[in-house]
């Protein structure tokens, strides 16, 4: 209740920061996906800290171990299990962290909800539950390539940090454009100041916010499930279950609410057989369902809330106090944002892919081919 | 599987726009909450259209009869099912969106998804479900002040209209304030210009879109439950899910990404022996966990799909064609979105009440008071 | 919460005896399966009462209307609302029950549960919200029948009342021997002992328990979901869940437990190219999941509760007090039951297949044909 | 999807029996519940093969690690992880598995639904899954002793091996004298009848199998949620989806079929103020809901499939052959069988406390004492 995610391909992260581990069970898999402990790694070392010179200087290597749901390299089709061992533990970097509330984190509230908290590191709001999420959707990727759509890509990247603002073109910006760089943006122009900016607020024992845009093509048509669980409610929820998130937008997003539906209406035309819209103001979803056009949305995420300045907050045992942050922590979390949108994207397409299946078979959609939506059986 | 909304409030919307009615069935409502069908009556007469003179002239009585769940006017704690007879049938005036699909509009995604789709009306996609929803959570907030928050107020509001924003305190703003204008906004001075700028819009055969911002009151310490099921996230989908929305931001939301931590951070400090925050950039939610301050999110929706103009789409054959839209629409969806809104802010709010109530008994949280959270029995 | 059944093919009943009426909504049914009022109206006029000389003379005609998710007698995918007035209202037959509470009835646990409940009748315990339960079948069936196994039988029976018992053949029996007589058995031998015996307890003022015995045919292997949703584990949930049962079988059931491994022990053979068993101790399902053969389960229903004799109970007020039975009840619910027993085993098997499509896809289970399970899409 | 249970307290079992462990996943687990690897560590035990003469010489610690969820020997309300590693690795005892299905086990079905199937040892379906389940029920157990029924005992007792009955008293029966024998039986007379059957099939490379009865003392009143989750469904399905499971029966069960409602009813009397039933053939339940009474069911299990004699069965390419069973297997599971029912009663009873805290509050049961069920507010 609460750390479970996904209706068919169902996860559940467990873990602290500081703990045997942290890891996920993942129960839904579909059987007979190759799968191997390299497949996760790969993901876990573009989420991991201490990957660049500009993402925290914790060095945390975060590798996993398959538990169980695999046989010669392919899943089994019962529920896989993961763990990473936590290592880089630090307690008495903590100790503050017992008597005093970190303003803007989840300190207060955990201890009012609970009653209780492990005031070692974040706990379990602390982003290495993360860990979960990723080690699963790198699974969830190998299932929608197999099972699926072979040439389905997801494409998050670090749109702005702080005012900096990257120039993306969703036509042709590529997987290489934006890993190449370690802010993972796909501007080259932007990549150098948003590395200055990033070096100068930590020099600053200050941080940064940012937006990470995401951008998925060659999606199937007909994922979502109205009403409640539209794919866009879905991809909503999943970002902003994610750390230190703030806002969620899908296509014309906010600045659409100024425009006029005869500016705004995407139309249709017939393209090589298929359904195409001639703009993309959906973001690639109408009526809650894909419509087979790219799906482009962004994610608003805070300045992280640990500073190197004295702020004032109150003890846990509720005086007026005052707290300066320790410890070694990202100034702006976008660059490793980036693997961690990737991940919750591929969970909720995974689990519509699955849900599709179920409720319509496998025909796959009427596009506009010939071929017929609906019920495999008919 | 996509009609059902929430984990132990659990509500089950049904109906299209042209057929026998649309309804609710709510499992999990607590027994002996006072509740009759005026209740619901209330906020079906907010959300109808024919309401006034800005929205839609079609003239639905949306009458509510409760089926089942209640006895001399409490609730049983069985399922309550509700229904609302649809009335306005029209399906002439459909006719031609049985061979085209309306540009911006479910009617393609719904027919590659399904195979199939009722073509008079919206269907499943019409607004008209949105009744379900509101039926649903009028019996929400009676629980909510029956069990949990006599005093939690959800006051959303018509922010903006186009490019005309309202001025809203959130310290001051009034449901009468909201509620005396035919808009909702709290702005005495958006009212007539925002006003205008409907029929403007209308009298050229076009629409236009805005945002709803929602302020919730007196909102209990620890509503939430991480990591997945965060209050945010929860808001984030339920509003997501609601038709023609595009976007969601909670507390600093976007504008939050440009500020340093610094700037951002919430401070904490004692006030009247309770915690409090000297600013609320987290939106009233810290770590997915409510933290007792006022909840502000904001939602985008897009300008109403149908315009009264010629626009380029497909047939149902998978032809090039045109189509102008007919009917009686909505030219701005806002004033009714507001109790949309308002309703699925409620039922993520007692969904979370219950949850909590289950997971750590009915102590209430630790707000400083020197009462503790956690579990009821120790 | 308690009222909804299923992962995909997902029910919620509604509905007290007393009241607006009792129905159910259907969200997860596969679109453009062919279904009409008519086909729900055949199930429910074998549930209802009235309909011979030994169930009880309430003569409900149980009238089903769709109010949603279908069109142009077809389903949409969308929820289907199935909703029965309430017509034989007597609320005055049972004001006893307002002071009393009914020996092994639910009136003192739902009270004490609850703290309030629906007198007027047995409310929400009363066997007549299982219409919800068969209407949603008589969906369920067409789904069977149109999208995964069009020979499936669901071939439920009495197999004994009070101590009289028939002899079945599983090999032979057909809907036709079973459904020619008003007990509902398939040995024509047992009918009229069987009638005799109702007749008389009823006479008496008393009433009598049974079994019924449910054959499933031509199942597909592979249905069913270990280690939790093991297919029998579903089914004996399903079963329990009906009013007045108190036990639940499958296979060699409680006497099975008497055997040894040695003959216990269901060998395989070979036979037409496909893998059979030489017997069927395990009754169709092996570590969870159907093996192709014939399910065979049994279910225990204790005697009816209401009897015209004075018997002691408490108040309402708690006091000692003593209740002598009114009204027209069942002497013997076992005639009814059958179609009860059918509705239940129909709606964990679609769900079964609606999951099992969605984890494996639809190429069919590995069964010795040379076609192999798993996955669809390698 | 399978491997989980409960709809707040909920757990995830994972693991194969040849592979990196099994274990579980518990998500929903109250906060500031006393909880060690100690107290899981005490019914693992009891649960480990290898513990008597009468087990599996198999001898395998089952050494419990939680790897998240508490702090300072305190519950946390985060995820509760549980790991088991596997070490009594012997593939090589397996190999003729690769190439046969074994009768009556789970290989066939297995490879049919999935398309793979781990072959070494029982994989999935192997007994060893039920550490996940013992390990969750030990902090069940805490948490109903801490938050909701101190005194609530679970006492499961093997009732018979093949056809040796046990005679048991439930008003007088003990834990203790349950658990001071290795069959775990409490009828004393019934102790050397049963090792020595055991040792005599074992001798014969045969199996038998046997019934659990279960009691649990110390019921809260209003236990279970109608319609479907009815307390006796959720209990059925619990045991039967333990391995080797054929029935259930609670309260009369089977046998009552055969009384009439004057003979079977439970007549209510008052007694120190509370309401309470003069005889218990309801077995505890009503209506679904626990009545305060004792709950009594009893469940079936099957001989062992492991035979130590040549079987006809199929290859796993399809052709006729013979398969004679090796390795070392329980000749009889009732004596394990013990720990697993009660492990399952334990989970099925915290999840309806939660349930019911969730839906009514604190207030506890309205039982004749004067108090209140239903809502805690009002």
């Amino acid at each position: 209740m609460g750390s479970t995610f996904g209706q068919l391909f169902q996860i559940s992260t467990w873990g602290e920061s500081h703990g045997g581990g942290v890891g996920v069970v993942v129960d839904g898999c579909p059987p007979r996906v190759p799968l191997t402990e390299a497949d996760i790694q790969i993901d876990l070392d573009r989420r991991r800290p201490g990957q660049s010179e500009i993402t925290t200087p914790r060095n945390e290597a975060d590798q996993a171990e398959i538990l169980s749901g695999t046989f010669e390299s392919l899943t089994l089709g019962s529920p896989i299990a993961i763990l990473v061992r936590n290592k880089d533990h630090r307690p008495e970097a903590y100790s503050e962290m017992r008597d005093k509330f970190r303003p803007s984190h989840a300190d207060y509230t955990y201890q009012a909800k609970y009653g209780i908290r492990n005031w070692q590191g974040g706990g379990r709001s602390s982003a290495r539950e993360t860990i979960g999420r990723v080690a699963a959707a790198a699974i969830a990727k190998k299932v929608i390539a197999a099972c699926f759509a072979p040439d389905l890509e997801i494409l998050p990247f670090v749109e702005s940090i702080g005012t900096i603002r990257a120039r993306i073109d969703p036509a042709t910006v590529t997987r290489e454009s934006i890993e190449s760089n370690i802010v993972r943006t796909g501007d080259p122009d932007a990549v150098e100041p948003m590395i200055d900016l990033i070096k100068q607020v930590r020099s600053e024992g200050n941080s940064v916010g940012g937006v990470v845009g995401c951008l998925i093509r060659n999606v199937p048509v007909g994922l979502g499930m109205p009403v409640f669980d539209r794919l866009e409610a879905d991809l909503a929820k999943a970002m902003l279950s994610l750390p230190a998130t703030k806002g969620f937008e899908i296509g014309s997003g906010f600045a659409g609410t100024e425009m006029t539906g005869r500016e705004h209406n995407d139309s249709f035309r017939m393209e090589d057989g298929r359904v195409r819209t001639t703009s993309n103001r959906s973001g690639g979803v109408q009526g809650g369902i894909s419509n087979g056009e790219d799906i482009l949305f962004r994610v608003a995420f805070k300045p992280t809330a640990t500073i190197m300045t004295a702020q004032d907050t109150v003890s846990t045992d509720y005086h007026d106090t005052e707290l300066k942050g320790r410890g070694r922590h990202d100034a702006c979390v976008l660059p490793r944002a980036v693997p961690m949108v990737e991940a919750m994207a591929a969970l909720v397409l995974v689990d519509h892919m699955l849900r599709q299946r179920a409720l319509c078979g496998n025909d796959g959609a009427e596009t506009g081919h010939g071929e017929k939506g609906g019920n495999a059986a008919r």
